[in-house]
């Protein structure tokens, strides 16, 4: 690792994890680190610690890094404030330098977005629209964003104009695993049909949610639903009803998703059974293209 | 305590807790008892020990025990088999008998009530119906039992005609205490206002409840919402999305709450913003007068 030299290095610190990239300045990826040590398990003076610990070894060249997520929050290690939408996702002049004591570090870390009406904020998905519209230039059109909590983005003319945040992932998390549907979804097992009646279902009477949830734990008990049917059933009425909600995102409209690979196949099947196409980038290639966006103006900041 | 002499000893042995009363002969409560050895903390060999550590003190006389609860599920101490609606809410033949080794114990446990179509269940809920139909004589109506998983009951002709349950109670505790919200929620303050606007906002768009969760978090960031207005939101939100797919159960109907006294005036309030004027039943009243339902039997049985 010692040999190392990157251009510059780029980071994705989250609630519980902290990601980084050492870039060549032709953009090559040439190593990559990732740690526990989100924001969430750390104090003001753990940040430059925990980033230390990772990136030590990439830090003889002095290379610049360009940070987003979390670390940004008020919780984090320096607060970066939320830009207003609608406006571009990133600007190089809302970063902001957080405060370091080795001299080897040069840490600039992306402000989030912020709505007034109705409220509502991101952090760290800001700088995967970046890249999703370097790597789709020109894109006109929704961003879909699955996640803990899965955001839509409406661009237009390179702005965010608006954008909707869902709790939905974290609803599946906590349900399946905190809740009492806990004793009939164990494992990783999955059923497409399923699935896929469950997005119907929840599409049309979305408001039934709440009824429906606790059924999955009375048919384990009476009438032997597996716990991969329900795992499916559970994901399914949760994204169903996001959709539901969601519906002025897509109807009608040109959807790209950026996620995870297993949850973004299940938003595009989703999203299929509704007649929409969505096209899918990957997360990691958004996240570098869109701190890549920030570097040369890091760099010119020496 | 160990002069109490007990005609029969009533037990509610939920998940989380076990409650006891030394009852007389004249129905007096002449004692009552409390632990935290809930069904979820125990194996099977550990419910005996655990009731006896509880109880033993009232037993020189041999008064038998009358359990519902959790107690009698397949992980409980002996499953008492589940009695499928339509049906009375309690029958003395569906009734358990607890293998026990103390020859000063004889415990019965009482079964709970299963729905086939929508698959429904309930353990411990009967035996408050029970209770409310001996307190309420030639009741007809809707009985509604707010809790960690809220029951919607149909009541006619002295039997459980249909019910349904909702996971609002436990949607509340994950959200409010394990989810990004909890933030923004700390303290028990309360805000009417705040309660009454979600109520009605979740009722006249109940799909739109994925979408409104995360405003509480963002507007507690960006828009000053204080932790007790995000609390009654959030409560209005949840209890107003279950009244919105419970209507069938309550438009038009006579409606009676039985349930821990906060949460049962948050129901009552949520009802009377619909012009519903729901009656009132304390929850202990109703469990005992239940379970009284079921010694006279017990006693024969000797």
């Amino acid at each position: 690792m010692s040999d190392v030299a990157p251009a510059w290095i780029a980071v994705d610190w989250g609630t519980s994890n902290l990601r980084a990239w050492a870039i060549a300045g032709d953009g090559q990826v040439l190593a990559e680190a990732v740690s526990d040590e989100g924001m969430g398990k750390l104090s003001r003076e753990g940040f430059e610690p925990a980033l230390l610990r990772l990136i030590g070894p990439w830090l003889a060249g002095k290379a610049p890094v360009v940070a987003c997520g979390m670390v940004g929050s008020r919780q984090g290690w320096c607060e970066a404030p939320y830009r207003t939408v609608p406006c571009t996702p990133l600007d190089i002049a809302g970063q902001v330098m957080a405060p370091t004591t080795d001299p080897r570090l040069r840490v600039s870390i992306a402000p989030g977005l912020k709505q007034t009406s109705p409220a509502d904020v991101m952090r760290g998905e800001e700088t995967q629209i970046a890249g999703a519209l370097r790597l789709l230039p020109g894109y006109d059109g929704v961003l879909c964003l699955p996640g803990t909590h899965s955001k839509w983005v409406h661009i237009s003319a390179g702005e965010v104009v608006s954008f909707q945040t869902f709790m939905t992932g974290e609803m599946f998390a906590l349900l399946s695993e905190a809740s009492v549907l806990r004793h009939g979804m164990q494992g990783e097992g999955w059923n497409d049909a399923a699935f896929d009646a469950a997005v119907s279902d929840a599409l049309s009477r979305p408001e039934r949610l709440g009824a429906r949830l606790f059924s999955l734990r009375a048919e384990g008990l009476i009438a032997g639903l597996s716990p991969q049917a329900a795992r499916a059933r559970l994901s399914g009425l949760l994204i169903g009803t996001e959709l539901a909600a969601a519906k002025p995102y897509w109807l009608g409209q040109r959807v790209t998703l950026i996620g995870a690979e297993k949850l973004s196949a299940a938003y595009a099947r989703a999203l299929e059974l509704q007649g929409i196409e969505a096209h899918r980038l990957n997360a990691t290639d958004c996240t570098l293209a869109g701190l890549a966006s920030l570097f040369p103006q890091t760099e010119g900041a020496r």
